[in-house]
């Protein structure tokens, strides 16, 4: 598959993305995929396709009962030179399939150098402009690390860099506030509505002191973090339980 | 000319681009777009191609003497999923040329809403990540205004959508500080190596009281701003001088 050289998503990163689990042909979490694309549509002014082509579109891509990751790019289609876009807009949708690997452990971080900006009308969505988590990735190659967590510019902890981050503090989960930047995970929120998680403003002090560090993304879900700047973390009961439901969810026969 | 869907400037704009106005098969500003382009490779870590296949690359576009603009659009090439870049990175290079229109007066301008996010390590580089751009454009086509000047999250005023600032208060000519957001243009640069311009950090109530104020870009020069936020300017014959100057750049014979 290809796209045309004046596709807005090419040339200005104008659009979104999602990136699903799809196993046996379902995706158990695709109403809030579904949500968050449809969000940032409006909050982008796209028009926003309709929820049966987009599940169509991923169908397409999935071409037996085993396990994917799907990957949905929607961009604001192709336009004239220059960010004013075209008017009307007639979007695109083009998704693509991989086999779903193992999910891989994460057994150290970094804290990253890079800060996250802040940008409140972006804050929140998966579009496509990305060039920090790319920067903050070779962070974690340069250090061998498997991850990195990432301060925003005033010193606020926002995510990992391919996952949200989850803390328990004194027996209560925190994950952070993602209102003035960071990427609103659909796996983070299926953990919030089945879990006691409350999001809070975190400090890098905060999640050093934390007695458990969880990483969680659509595709792998949550995954506990075992080292962070040189200090360990053991298995613990409570993320396992959170995996077996994460499990199950995908592995249930629907209702 | 088409893209393949794996390419990181489509995936997560990870990629640098340069807008060059080229008469008769002329680019008098290239070794400038030619600077800015390796400066953010090197910075982005992507490995800069040689200057001599860029310049074939715009040169294969260009198909005749008359005056085109050209896009130069380098991406960091294809890679697997996931943000983490392929070692080597295998840069790809993408050139569309178009007819240069006339230039556009400017006869309106509003402040915009959209603040430009800090992010000190893009900072200055024409990289591909453009949302902001793109919504701050927006506004301008709400208000029916030619131009829009951003303000950066602190307050600073940094640029136009779609070229630089350039303003003149007590006889001196100032240009904001681009050291934490904003594109350092080229237009800019040649402005600033040809008269005496100073780099500043700018409020809006000093560009509010200021007696001109200049766009600039590499496709269209400097550009006197007629009129922002209800204020009307008179045609300066100062900026005349810089037009008159920048049009003998591009049609001096090359010594």
């Amino acid at each position: 598959m290809s796209v045309p050289m004046d596709d807005r998503a090419l040339q200005y990163g104008d659009g979104l993305f999602e990136t699903l689990r799809v196993e046996r042909r379902r995706a158990p979490l695709w109403s809030m995929h579904l949500q968050r694309l449809l969000n940032g549509c409006e909050r982008l002014r796209l028009p926003g396709p309709a929820p049966d082509a987009l599940w169509s579109a991923v169908c397409d891509e999935v071409p037996d009962d085993a396990s994917y990751v799907v990957k949905l790019l929607l961009s604001a289609g192709s336009g004239p030179r220059g960010y004013a876009r075209p008017e009307p807009v007639a979007v695109r949708v083009y998704a693509q399939a991989a086999p779903l690997a193992e999910t891989p452990a994460l057994r150290s971080a970094i804290w990253c150098e890079l800060r996250c900006a802040l940008q409140p009308r972006l804050a929140g969505l998966k579009h496509l402009n990305r060039l920090e988590q790319v920067l903050a990735r070779m962070e974690c190659q340069d250090a061998s690390a498997d991850e990195g967590l990432m301060l925003d510019h005033e010193g606020r902890v926002i995510s990992a860099t391919t996952g949200n981050l989850l803390i328990r503090c004194g027996g209560r989960w925190l994950t952070p506030r993602l209102d003035a930047c960071g990427v609103a995970g659909v796996a983070r929120r299926w953990l919030m509505q089945s879990f006691p998680i409350s999001e809070a403003t975190l400090t890098k002090a905060e999640v050093d002191t934390a007695d458990c560090l969880v990483i969680s993304n659509a595709v792998h879900g949550p995954r506990q973090l075992l080292r962070l700047a040189g200090r360990d973390y053991a298995a613990d009961l409570e993320v396992t339980e959170w995996r077996r439901c994460w499990r199950q969810c995908f592995e249930a026969d629907p209702a």
